[in-house]
């Protein structure tokens, strides 16, 4: 385990500023980023010093509070001015996070509502509002990872794919929250990391938490899963999700689908770990998702490396989709959805 | 296709030299490389400039000639002993190389059986040998590209997994092959090369290869080969093999295995291409063949960029065993062998 023993927290309040870790150091060196207003915090989630949509979420809210914390002798009418024009600042940093938008405006509509309320009281308000949604945040993820114990044995060897871990939530993440808790539960498991080609979040960032938490793992390739799982060296897979749809149907980092198809050659559970927020039932099927392209210089750029040919073409999807008859059962913060997932997961926003 | 209008030629005998393509400088730069003595080509082997086993051995035999051509009025036994001690020196270059050692052994035992003519005569034979090493070679693999065409549709989208091609071997390669003969024949083909971590023999050579001779084809992480596979990307997948067991279990670059598993499951038909040279028939089936362990370092550094935590455990098999049942085809110089294996194996070889 790391110096906390606990999983690795991104995000931290203290007493008076916010503590990151500068994931931009990340795996090379572990920066920590003492960060004392809301211009710094913008710079930090523009550089993406801290990046995942439930941690950049968290991050706004207590930059709102450091934005407005200093704000003195000023009527409400001067002040909510000020806050409008924070909130506009801190939503320019990602336009399309989902979940800043969301913490800005939980945040407006909170300050809003307590208008009569003397300034100060209003500022308590909204640090303890921010305080909430990082606490709500590091729950659901907690929750995730204890309801997914029953599907552990207590010796496992685990293949994940992507980071899903702490670095992007409030504290321990989805998929990898799984097996932090398996670990704190003193489980013997071994995990089996993607390197997860082509931003490598696998061997930068699960590979670096992992090895910070003291879980025994080791670093592979991503076409290695095939062969490991043949050698009858992978027990279980667990991932996360970017979007599920009301059939079970999962969009994930690509090649999660190829995972789910070597997955079920070989008769080995096929597990996501998935908070509500992340299942979008008004979706009927998979195959309204649409899919990400993104720049082909991420296969053919690493680092300062060029590794291709100046002129070659590519085809980069970021996302594929695993259809729900690949996938064993979903962990959320509500519980354990197993097969049929249309009514499963009906049930859980019942 | 290159300035030629043939496929790629990584090796050249002009007039009293050799000319190399220096695969080092590639995929950023085409250096041709003169060679005209035996510490040259030496030096040129050790350093990689020239790889793959079959061009390797083609390398060497020309190399061969380059040391004895201006050995001057000199006895047979003289001769002789220079004769051994080139033969020493140019093994030493790569040690473990098959090829290599094979090219030498023959032009060794040619030139003591030839031990009461003129040495004159002796050099001119040995070079005549090296060419003809050197065309059959190529014949070797333009008889696979032949043979394979009857599988490649007027019109198709075509996977393939690490280099096979010209760089490789005399001309052509041996997967590539199939490839540059069924564009030669003017078949409308669009190649899916998987980069093939960790060390991008895909996009260093064979996206160099394919863009050199003018060949459609982009490049994909070696995990989007089943998000391809499922949106009907994919008509057919060709690889090449390192070692073919009597029975068809076919052991190839890691991922192969990954690849025949996906391809069984959106019925594609899954080809390997495989000179005789490849099929070890003293092998009964894949569980014998060893599988080589590499360096972590090929995994966790791509260049000059470190892209994992310092310390962290690595798993870097260098090949997988596909079995024989995802196999619809093998191509040989000698004709297409289908299903049952092990019967038209054998037959290949009475």
């Amino acid at each position: 385990m790391n110096e906390t023993g606990k999983a690795i927290q991104s995000i931290e309040w203290r007493e008076d500023h916010v503590r990151i870790i500068d994931q931009t150091f990340l795996p090379g060196r572990t920066v920590y980023c003492d960060i004392r207003d809301v211009g710094q915090m913008w710079d930090a989630i523009k550089k993406l010093k801290v990046r995942g949509a439930p941690a950049i979420g968290i991050a706004a809210a207590y930059a709102f509070y450091l934005g407005i914390k200093d704000i003195r002798d000023i009527s409400y009418s001067g002040f909510s001015i000020e806050v409008d024009r924070i909130a506009q600042y801190l939503a320019s940093s990602r336009p399309t996070a989902v979940n800043l938008q969301w913490a800005l405006d939980r945040i407006q509509s909170t300050i809003h509502a307590l208008r009569e309320k003397p300034i100060d009281e209003i500022k308590d308000t909204v640090l303890q509002l921010a305080k909430t949604i990082h606490e709500e945040d590091k729950r659901i993820c907690k929750n995730i990872g204890l309801n997914g114990q029953e599907l552990i044995p207590d010796t496992a060897n685990i293949l994940t794919h992507c980071n899903t871990g702490g670095l992007a939530t409030g504290q321990y993440g989805t998929a990898l929250s799984m097996i932090y808790h398996a670990h704190e539960a003193g489980k013997k498991i071994h995990i089996w990391v993607d390197e997860t080609r082509p931003l490598l979040q696998g061997s930068r960032l699960t590979a670096w938490e992992l090895t910070s938490a003291g879980i025994p793992m080791q670093l592979v390739i991503d076409s290695a899963a095939g062969h490991l799982m043949k050698s009858g060296k992978v027990d279980l897979i667990v991932v996360g999700t970017d979007r599920v749809a009301a059939n079970g149907d999962t969009a994930n980092k690509i090649g999660t689908y190829s995972l789910s198809v070597l997955a079920k050659e070989h008769n080995i559970p096929f597990y996501v770990a998935a908070p509500l927020s992340s299942i979008d039932t008004a979706i009927k099927t998979g195959d309204e998702i649409p899919i990400e392209e993104r720049d082909g210089e991420e296969i053919t750029n690493i680092g300062s490396s060029r590794i291709a040919p100046k002129k070659v073409d590519t085809y980069n999807p970021a996302f594929d989709v695993t259809p729900a008859k690949n996938i064993t059962a979903f962990i959320t913060e509500k519980g354990i959805v197993k097969q049929p997932f249309t009514t499963g997961i009906a049930k859980l926003f019942s």
